[in-house]
């Protein structure tokens, strides 16, 4: 979410002159997410989020509406942050190689460098309300959709081979979203490292080879 | 865990005459895990356990010792049912790519048949003290071990190409791994029906081409 876009779990009116009213928030929402990552959504109380800001909890109320709208915003920046890179990739007049070895370049960089923003999205969005959730799930729908939409369309022109490219798609978001469960920056590599090789065990086996014959696609597709 | 085997969670000796209890501690269990996996671990309480069994919370310690305890309970039996399957995979004498389908199989169709267990596995276990947690994260790493290993050894003897196996591993398990969150079992697919496609995509990279020159591993494997 960029800064002083209104914010449904914060309070007031966001200006230019109100400088130390945003940092507070954000501060809030930093503090926020690190105990959600830790503790769980419900594991953690409006009092622990005082206390992480150094604020009274009745004070923390001047900056907040609930805790509810403050995981949602959690997630909504997360979320925005992540795909407002996949869009840009997506628009690219690049062949489905080139943009599938990007998208993943990015998807998997981000992860590395936000994990807690993605474990906070990924694990704790299910906590939200019905309504709340079903917007966020429409959300991470479309991002998939894209990646989706990406194999579907090498398959098309014969880039790639013909597979079931739904079950590809979940594959590749799958291989890349388990980074924020084992990534760690005091590893051997690098996230850009570790992208290449996921790129390229994707790469490697989508792409259509000259010498096989090709086989009709699946029905399904 | 198999029935009649002690369980840090449960009060009392489980024997073979004691049924009854037996049976009352699986339903507990279960309804448990229930609500781990809808409400998260913190956001459910001793009451909701009671209640979804029909007890009331005084009775409930009579069956059981802690919420925590539970938690462990629930974790350490989905961890045993799927790693018994993929130990005796790995003792077999199969080729590595051979291991590999049948560890992907395995593994996919677990997941697919047990998504609630492995859901509380994987996003929950977190909420257990420090050194419980120890014990489920070493039970973890072995699992992710074992893949490491099968693909080490196909890269050792020629039949995988030379790639980061540790990587290769975590994209597997990745892959695999996220159908806890999308598969549905409304879907088209059967779960062997997707562990083949997982694992036509996974060979098909790996596997070694007679036509590529090979070259020297990585000095990290």
């Amino acid at each position: 979410m960029k800064k002083g876009s209104p914010r449904t779990g914060v309070r007031g009116k966001v200006t230019r002159t109100n400088l130390p009213t945003e940092i507070r928030q954000d501060q809030i929402l930093l503090a926020a997410r690190k105990l959600f990552r830790e503790k769980g959504y419900h594991g953690t109380s409006m009092q622990d989020i005082a206390d992480a800001v150094g604020l009274q909890k009745g004070s923390l109320y001047l900056h907040i509406t609930s805790k509810e709208d403050l995981l949602l915003d959690i997630v909504n920046r997360a979320h925005q942050d992540i795909s407002e890179g996949l869009e840009a990739i997506y628009q690219l007049h690049l062949s489905p190689s080139e943009k599938l070895k990007q998208a993943i370049r990015h998807h998997t960089s981000f992860i590395a460098r936000n994990r807690e923003a993605l474990w906070v999205l990924l694990e704790e969005t299910r906590h939200l309300s019905p309504e709340k959730r079903k917007a966020v799930d429409t959300q991470l729908k479309r991002y998939t959709d894209i990646f989706a939409s990406i194999i579907e369309e090498g398959m098309r022109i014969g880039e790639f081979r013909p597979l079931d490219y739904k079950i590809a798609a979940f594959s590749v978001l799958g291989m890349c979203n388990w980074l924020y469960r084992w990534y760690s920056k005091s590893g051997p590599l690098k996230p850009e490292e570790i992208a290449d090789i996921l790129s390229d065990i994707i790469l490697v086996s989508l792409t259509a080879r000259p010498d096989e014959t090709p086989q009709p696609l699946d029905k399904r597709q």
